[in-house]
């Protein structure tokens, strides 16, 4: 006898298929759906539908955008000589909140992982070999995440990009700044040690 | 020079405005549903507009139905002659997870809350009374959180209630069966007190 409305938890059953959201956040954020005013369920929608609709990837770059190219290929001012490959859209959001690097980037879309049937066809490879036929390029920055499969991706494609007479360079690895050597983890640590420089 | 994208801006927005997820799940979020399989993002906005759509309140009791009635109101094999009061969809659930309570309820739809501009014109007071205009309901369980303002409804629909021959009882308050009198807050214990029955 449980007095479950079947259109409830159909919705809260979808919520809870997002990333971080339990059962109970699930239940919580459907009431809260069903609650709202009709005008905000409409922004939300219609964010939704227009977010699916408008974002494609550059051309280029493979980076998502709504534009014809994104905004860093389409700048002119940014260093057409360096690509910095990433994983994932949100690493280029990272990188750029440093404002540090002035060059271009490539989205790979993932990594390279055998384990979960990813090869180098489901990764946008292709993409960034065609834009190393163009001779402007001169150094390519594998800026993979320090995983096991990060790593991998990274170490795949130096092979794959240095027959072409590209520089391939490294994030380097480290203590993050603040961060106490003490809580630091032993990889870490020794790749820190690896990767120390002159003072 | 921030090349962020307009419409996941937007979707991150909107997810952002939802109960219990901040800046950082938002876009987590956001990417995720950008990712999404079609089929995948037509359930979840079908569920949605579904929810929307079919769930309204029962005319007798205001809790959520996607029915005529709701199914408690709708099953004669409930007591006919209790009302349990509480403030939202959320704890009928909770109560019929017990398994203990056979009678039917009231959904106010939130409490009187005087700081929130609330005042019982804005809950389901009227529909209560009117069900209290029959006269085979004899008792009226105050159901509303152990909150000021839980407690100052419960007072305040008493009061409305007695006058009509109703007996209106409220919760017992207590320490959490498994909790432990050490930790039990001074409130909850004071109540504890108050409320004993006699072994």
């Amino acid at each position: 006898m449980s007095y479950s409305i079947l259109p409830l938890d159909r919705l809260t059953e979808q919520l809870e298929r997002l990333p971080g959201i339990g059962r109970k956040s699930a239940a919580r954020l459907a009431f809260h759906l069903l609650y709202m005013s009709d005008k905000d369920a409409k922004n939300f929608t219609d964010a939704f539908a227009e977010a699916r609709e408008k974002i494609h990837e550059c051309p280029v770059c493979c980076n998502l955008t709504d534009g014809e190219q994104c905004p860093v290929c389409g700048d002119p001012k940014r260093q057409q000589t360096v690509i910095c490959v990433v994983e994932d859209p949100r690493d280029v959001l990272a990188i750029e909140r440093t404002r540090e690097y002035s060059g271009l980037y490539h989205v790979l879309h993932g990594t390279i992982s055998p384990i979960d049937g990813r090869g180098p066809d489901q990764l946008r490879v292709k993409e960034l070999l065609h834009r190393l036929s163009d001779e402007s390029v001169t150094e390519v920055i594998m800026a993979t995440n320090p995983t096991v499969e990060g790593d991998y991706t990274a170490m795949y494609l130096s092979r794959l990009l240095k027959p072409l007479g590209v520089k391939v360079t490294r994030l380097a690895y480290g203590i993050p700044v603040g961060g106490d050597l003490e809580y630091a983890d032993e990889v870490t640590l020794s790749r820190s040690l690896e990767g120390r420089s002159e003072l």
